[in-house]
């Protein structure tokens, strides 16, 4: 086979086979490929789209294209979560303590941010300490310890989608639905998983914006997982406002923290409940909901997650009585809402890319993040809030970053006259 | 402007401006634009098209990314000929020593071979000292001397054409109608001229294999060239079989040599009078037809044109005696006719890559041409021929090709019991 062969058929509109597939897949491991050609193949793959057949092809040569874990001796059932990417969504580290009380194992591997979505991996390395570079003796050993680990992608986890993923970032060919669908889903299925919950987020600070293209990303992603053997189940969420109050890795861990001692904000503590009670109904450790509801809610108030998560941090290095010595004296500027009102709208894209521009997410994939910077909102959608009135504050290291950024903010969030309801936050819920 | 959102928009069929166009192809020079950036850009453009303004925009772009010349002291019109390529096509050879006796001047930029057809560069290098790489200074020496000059794409002239051409041959990104119009206008419009001649080759030979896409081509040529103030004529001449009866690098200096010593194929003698005279025509030199022809013919025939070639050869550093004495010993194949009949179809297209195969040009940019090697017809469509008769001879340094080669070449060549007659060469004429 010819690889421009290959590619002008794709240009031309034909579908790809399998091995034409898999041919092109392992020509970016043995160099038969060069980084030029899988840009042309990404943006025909976006402008001439892919077939249900080639997205499961592709997502299979992905998956196959590093090491594929065996969890088999893990005696219990293997779920994980994956959301699609929002602003202020730490709900992982909120999942993961409370499903470490019951009988599954978690092998959450994670990513950094992207966009101008938060990252799992950065709020994670933002505890001193913590280690996410694991190999595969320590992911057994913490599943059995612990029943979870939380990892980041290693270079022999799908490179080949590592390698299409920084193409696809400057080439404009993110907005795939078959290449999103196979990004994600052939990183989770080297996981060797029974079931996986997505947390499909929709809004204005997702990259699905709206519901009819979230569904048809869910369904692309439905058709890989039930052609893989994988249970898979898709819980709708809005991100039409951030997550919680604080947006920020460290700050993320902070208000993880607080969630879990008892002080969490509604959202939070209602999507975290979702996603858990998800991932239990789909890993058969519950039938019925409602037991499944109060079970999790008897973990979280009781403090056992809030336990867990301290084991678990500790058990992969981190030190959170570091962190906190480390963040305290952390430079704040805060903006006061300059009329009296409701708040009505929250522009969740631009609000992470204010994160973005404090030095909480990169500009550039060799950035170096500002751990502790990020934004804490005072008021959401819905809140009365009064003239002079705290809005939001900034917090990042560089103080000069601050006024441009609070500029930013402001013309982020409308305050009006009328009071509007917070949207509705779980929006619809696939099973399959 | 950021190079994704350009892309972006070029992705989802939106018209770029002229602006952006600009931006992104001054960013190749200047190191805004990686290459991965440039192949989506460039696969973009495939699927999604160009409109007429975005092919004037990147053609104008393109010439401007390097040096214009300005030939403006040369006191002649100035005119150039430009074919779409083919295989035995030596007509450049053939076309620049008849304008030595006119009152023209010839600034002919050539390119290399390309895909399975020759370029006029790598014919003219076959021929030992010959210098291609001349400068400005040089360039005005030769138009002011001889009237003509025949030189490679240097460094400095359309560079944005140089690297795109580059990633396109890789990424199966050739076959679009504007990306090919800007790469060969852009280079063209560099050379200060007053009139372009172009050789729209169509056939199993061209790239453009029928008429249907060989008169979109040229319409989309003569919309930018009208645009650009540049005056134009397109003739289409056939490419069903190849052209002469030497196909190869020094194997066609050969036969232009005997061409123009009184020894000419008919189909080579046709053609090079029908450029001519475009030429001329285009170039005010002559107004009626008739008057050309004959001025030309004259040339021709009086062997002018042959000292004209030996001229122009000498100025430029080229030693025919040294080049007949390097060539003399080189090993030959002969393909003898299997069967009595009528030589009904050569397929040009793999024809040209049974050179390619015996090293008469480049699998890879990288790869170094055999100069000597080539084929021999010693037949052409409409010929009768019996069985054990001279079919063709391939000719090579390296013996070991000739047996795959010979197989394929065979393959070419259909012989049948009916007289078909040799395809028509001159289709048409459009002059703007």
């Amino acid at each position: 086979m010819i690889i421009t062969e290959i590619l002008k058929k794709k240009r031309d509109g034909f579908e790809l086979s399998e091995q034409e597939i898999n041919f092109f897949i392992q020509g970016l491991s043995n160099f038969n490929v060069s980084d030029i050609q899988s840009a042309a193949f990404l943006m025909a793959c976006c402008t001439k789209g892919l077939s249900k057949l080639e997205v499961k092809f592709l997502t299979l040569a992905m998956r196959d294209s590093g090491k594929k874990f065996d969890f088999s001796s893990i005696k219990k059932p293997k779920v994980d979560k994956h959301s699609t990417g929002g602003v202020g969504d730490k709900i992982s580290l909120l999942i993961t303590p409370i499903l470490m009380s019951f009988d599954v194992a978690v092998p959450m591997i994670s990513g950094r941010g992207l966009g101008h979505t938060g990252g799992t991996v950065d709020k994670l390395e933002s505890i001193v300490g913590f280690n996410m570079s694991l190999n595969y003796e320590e992911y057994l050993r913490l599943l059995n310890s612990n029943g979870v680990f939380m990892a980041r992608q290693t270079d022999d986890i799908a490179p080949a989608d590592k390698k299409l993923y920084h193409i696809r970032d400057v080439t404009g060919t993110v907005e795939s639905l078959g290449l999103i669908t196979a990004s994600i889903l052939s990183k989770k299925l080297v996981e060797d998983l029974d079931a996986l919950v997505i947390d499909m987020k929709v809004g204005n600070g997702a990259f699905m914006q709206d519901f009819d293209s979230a569904r048809q990303l869910a369904q692309s992603m439905i058709d890989v997982a039930s052609e893989s053997g994988l249970k898979m189940r898709v819980i709708f969420t809005s991100m039409e406002q951030p997550l919680g109050y604080k947006i920020g890795n460290w700050l993320e861990i902070e208000e993880t923290i607080s969630a879990l001692s008892g002080k969490s904000p509604k959202d939070i503590e209602e999507i975290t409940f979702k996603l858990c009670e998800g991932m239990l109904l789909s890993a058969n450790i519950f039938e019925n909901q409602s037991i499944a509801q109060n079970k999790i809610k008897e973990v979280w108030e009781s403090g056992r997650a809030y336990n867990n998560f301290l084991k678990m941090i500790k058990s992969q290095g981190g030190d959170l009585d570091l962190s906190i010595e480390k963040y305290k004296n952390y430079p704040q500027f805060t903006i006061y809402c300059e009329k009296s009102g409701y708040l009505q709208h929250i522009d969740t894209l631009y609000t992470g890319i204010v994160c973005i521009m404090i030095g909480a997410g990169r500009k550039d994939i060799n950035d170096r993040i500002d751990y502790g910077a990020g934004i804490i909102l005072h008021k959401k959608i819905g809140d009365k809030i009064e003239k002079g009135e705290k809005l939001a504050s900034l917090i990042a290291k560089d103080k000069s970053l601050f006024s441009q950024a609070a500029d930013l903010l402001k013309s982020c969030i409308i305050i009006g006259d009328d009071y509007l309801e917070a949207p509705k936050l779980i929006l619809d819920e696939w099973i399959i």
